[in-house]
């Protein structure tokens, strides 16, 4: 088995010649010293790290996996030691402010750090993968005696941090929490505690780190039923004097894949914690960090394809069975399996995949940048209509992909993909659980068409839809057929808009179709920037960018006329 | 976690009413005994042993896992006591020939078992699933003597047997084999030794039973390359007096899944074995009890995915998350997973796919009994037609469905489909494999179009779809949708005859669509045949086959436009 090995020069050419970001962030205050130079080389860096410290630890990740034993978590051999060696190094700081510990780079660095992460490592990723939401819930909430104590320690990593939403009888549903909070009688500093069992909890124990800072959703007394009733409260592992908490992991769960990370079920037991934030504003805390979060799991479906798709590649580049159709007979008794149509449209199809989905996850992480630093009121407006519709698209779809053509990866391997030898497998059982997490893929669909498209009559996505189409590049051919698409969604979202006050539930049977569909048309956008990003000194542009551009039309697109047919459908059965 | 339970009821509704099956067996001479009650009965002791002994085993097949020591394999706990009740009870033999003591029943029955035993544990089901194949090779092919000594005992399951065919370096395409057989010196009897290793066999090697049947596939001297230098020989672990023979299992492969059986590496060591069949004729003999083999690899799909379904179902019907657009507010705080959208498409889609997956399943078992049974040559040659196009679509899609709408099934449990508790991870492992063995589905796929359909310039299809049609029941309002798909499907397979030519790849490049557009033409027949079957005394219609009849025309005939669009714009750009 071959770990996975970052390749950076093609990341970078997504990011510099077909996004042209350098230039894009460099106009922003806050990065006008973020030059392409600097960009590159700290994608090297990243590239080395996770290919000589993380990738090789992936297979021990999950073989031995995390270890329970009387409430204490040993996490895999190497786990501790890479954990040490990247905070130290910086890394979780890469975007965060320079005052609290960061280093201020801009977020599509971020993105593409973590995006080699999952591809190396899943498992391991999750730890640090987690307190990014942590840092910026504290950095808007916490108190300042809070952010003093913790601030600067989740925002290096010094310090891992969880968030513990879910419990036994409320997974997706938060507003069925049961746990509970009680003022901490007599406590000059207006303490808590918290009661209750929170379940799915990512690294609620383990021993990459000194101290865990848990960010608890729970119940006031008094406090309405429902979402609005939940506040959010902190938590250490260890208190600033050093005493122990209350929280204890109770065990973690034996799952399909991903035995890397613990996921564990905490136990709060009057553990006494702080208030983040207002009284009943929990979910508002965590919302603000949905849209980082949600493209940080797509980035994790695209990771894990790309995996997929670099060992699959080098497989069936090495290995012969059968002769292949239109094949000149090779002097060997057999073709290459990459030489057979059937495994052909398998590689490049998920290249396509991966590529698009880079491009598409690159460019939101620059919005997310645009949203805090432009100075521009109708800039930031556009990238916040552009992280609000296309992150849910993102963590719905690659997510999917990385799990099913993670799965067609494995087909090429025949029977040496069920076996645990090429390590193809893991990923498919690994890549599972993120179409669950972070909001379920249905969720994501049900939150972009009928929380975000329908409420405004389909005037945001008309918008988005103006901005792909005035990117289209006006020379390319297959722009007619984008072209086309993107009508044909103008229209299907019309006649939802129309017909959905008819029945309540008509948005909700097709929003899997409606998001396939918006994908589809993003997939095409980010197809044409690839294209129209390449030139006679792109290397090797025929097999590398020109095959998967060939796949995504001749395999991919052509959901998009079955995903608008069902939805018409659906409408024309409750109009009629 | 609840086990899965056979439900016989509706598998007798599908075989008597809306297949007729009895009827039209009990016209063919060999089975004029089986009646409609005989069969009933048969069904129900079946369900009965599969949910009492069988389906409990199926968790610690998984997580104790059948286990290797120094050659010898342990089967998890309960494995063998429930093998040895199987057979005893006469199971593995109900469709073998009485002398060879079997039962003499239809092959209908035994595809409802099988589907059965997969469903409630794909891991032990192994073991007998491989009986038959051998049984129909030693029957077929081996001297007397031989049958003599091992077609009994392989007929009634008091021995196991084994198909050793993969290599190293020879899985697809077995004509790599390089096992060697070699004329064993002075032998009055004309023996041989074989020796050489072969992989992914499953029970190579187990506590089961006293005795273990071999065949494999090995190369003579001076024999050709390629497959038609292949012999079959049979040698068992243990010879008639008593000695060991020297067959070893070297190790058992880690998998993603079905650790409930045994995939061996298996060593030949000059094991002295006898030829079966003719010399140069060793694939002959596999392909002879193909179509059985790929039908029952369906059923394990057809099966597995029912098991998905009743876990999915018996969670949505008792579990609340947040509220169902649509729905009366209960008193309850939420909803009923099963009463939202996007779940209650997932139950009924996959619920579709099972029940057209059994008509389809057990109308081609009937085919295989005509073609063995029937006294008229055109209804032979009708079965065997049904038989050769029918059987690669059923195995490819139905363990493509175990797999991707076992995960849909999963996806309905939410955070815990990803965990073990449930058992429905655990169906999703195990089915991967059956998308793999017995020929990978683009083999299918290959199969069906490129060896199939093209030779004769779609007239077998052709008159395939001619049957299919002929029996749309005329009333139905459906049955116009369908006649303009089986139009759309003969325009397509014409339209791939006349291009092929110009292009070797064509037919390789769009098989798996093509394979995808027969099958949805299948679904679709069975359906309407079903509906066909319902009447006013059919229990609970509405839910459990309107429901299904409406997911299937609303999800997933569409993929039928956008297939034969793909192949439409494959053949006009070679045209072009």
């Amino acid at each position: 088995m071959n770990a996975y090995q970052p390749r950076t020069e093609d990341m970078h050419f997504l990011l510099s010649r077909v996004l042209n970001a350098p230039a894009q962030l460099q106009a922003l205050p806050a990065f006008s010293e973020v030059d392409p130079e600097l960009m590159q080389q700290v994608l090297e860096e990243a590239g080395k790290f996770v290919g000589e410290v993380v990738a090789p630890l992936n297979r021990d990740g999950d073989e031995i996996g995390a270890q329970w034993q009387d409430g204490a978590v040993t996490m895999p051999p190497g786990f501790k030691a890479a954990y040490q060696t990247f905070w130290q190094a910086g890394w979780p700081a890469l975007s965060a402010r320079p005052e609290d510990g960061g280093q201020g780079l801009p977020s599509v660095l971020e993105a593409m750090l973590y995006e080699m992460l999952s591809a190396a490592n899943h498992g391991w990723t999750m730890a640090p993968g987690l307190l990014h939401g942590a840092y910026e819930c504290i950095k808007h909430y916490a108190r300042d005696d809070l952010k003093t104590l913790y601030l600067e320690k989740v925002a290096t990593g010094e310090w891992l941090a969880t968030m513990c939403l879910t419990e036994p009888h409320a997974g997706s549903d938060l507003g069925l929490a049961r746990t509970k909070a009680m003022p901490l009688p007599g406590d000059p500093q207006g303490r808590y505690t918290v009661s209750g069992t929170k379940i799915f909890i990512s690294g609620g124990e383990h021993d990459l780190t000194d101290n865990i800072v848990h960010l608890v959703l729970a119940r006031l007394p008094e406090a309405p039923p429902g979402p609005k009733g939940l506040s959010l409260f902190l938590v250490p592992k260890f208190y600033p004097d050093g005493s122990r908490s209350r929280v204890h992991c109770d065990r973690i769960e034996e799952k399909m894949g991903l035995h890397g990370s613990p996921t564990c079920v905490m136990r709060f037991d009057e553990a006494v914690c702080d208030l983040v934030g207002e009284p009943g504003k929990g979910l508002n805390a965590m919302f603000v960090m949905m849209n980082a979060a949600r493209l940080h799991v797509a980035l994790q479906g695209i990771g894990l394809l790309d995996a997929a798709w670099q060992k699959a590649d080098a497989y069936a580049q090495e290995r012969r069975q059968m002769r292949a159709p239109g094949q000149g007979k090779s002097a060997a008794e057999a073709d290459l399996i990459a030489e057979h149509p059937a495994m052909r449209r398998i590689l490049d199809t998920q290249r396509a995949w991966v590529d698009a989905g880079r491009v598409l996850a690159y460019r939101t992480a620059l919005e997310l940048d645009l949203v805090q630093h432009s100075p521009e009121a109708s800039t930031q407006a556009d990238a916040q209509r552009w992280c609000a519709l296309v992150t849910p698209v993102m963590k719905s779809v690659f997510t999917h992909q990385a799990f099913h053509g993670g799965s067609d990866c494995l087909q090429v391997f025949g029977g040496h993909g069920y076996v645990r030898e090429w390590g193809i497998e893991q990923i498919v059982r690994d890549a599972r659980v993120a179409m669950i997490y972070e909001g379920t893929n249905e969720i994501q669909a049900i939150d972009l068409l009928v929380r975000k498209v329908l409420p405004d009559g389909g005037a945001a996505m008309n918008a988005l839809l103006d901005r792909l189409q005035n990117s289209l590049p006006s020379d390319a051919k297959s722009s007619t057929a984008a072209l086309a698409r993107l009508q044909t969604l103008r229209a299907v979202t019309a006649q939802i808009v129309q017909t959905a006050p008819r029945d309540a539930a008509l948005a909700y049977r097709v929003a899997d179709d409606y998001l396939r569909a918006v994908a589809l048309v993003l997939m095409d956008w980010a197809w044409l920037q690839i294209e129209n990003g390449l030139d006679a000194q792109t290397p090797n542009a025929e097999a590398r960018w020109k095959k998967p551009a060939q796949a995504l039309r001749s395999w991919v697109l052509p959901e998009f006329q079955m995903r608008t047919f069902i939805i018409v459908q659906q409408c024309a059965a409750v109009a009629s």
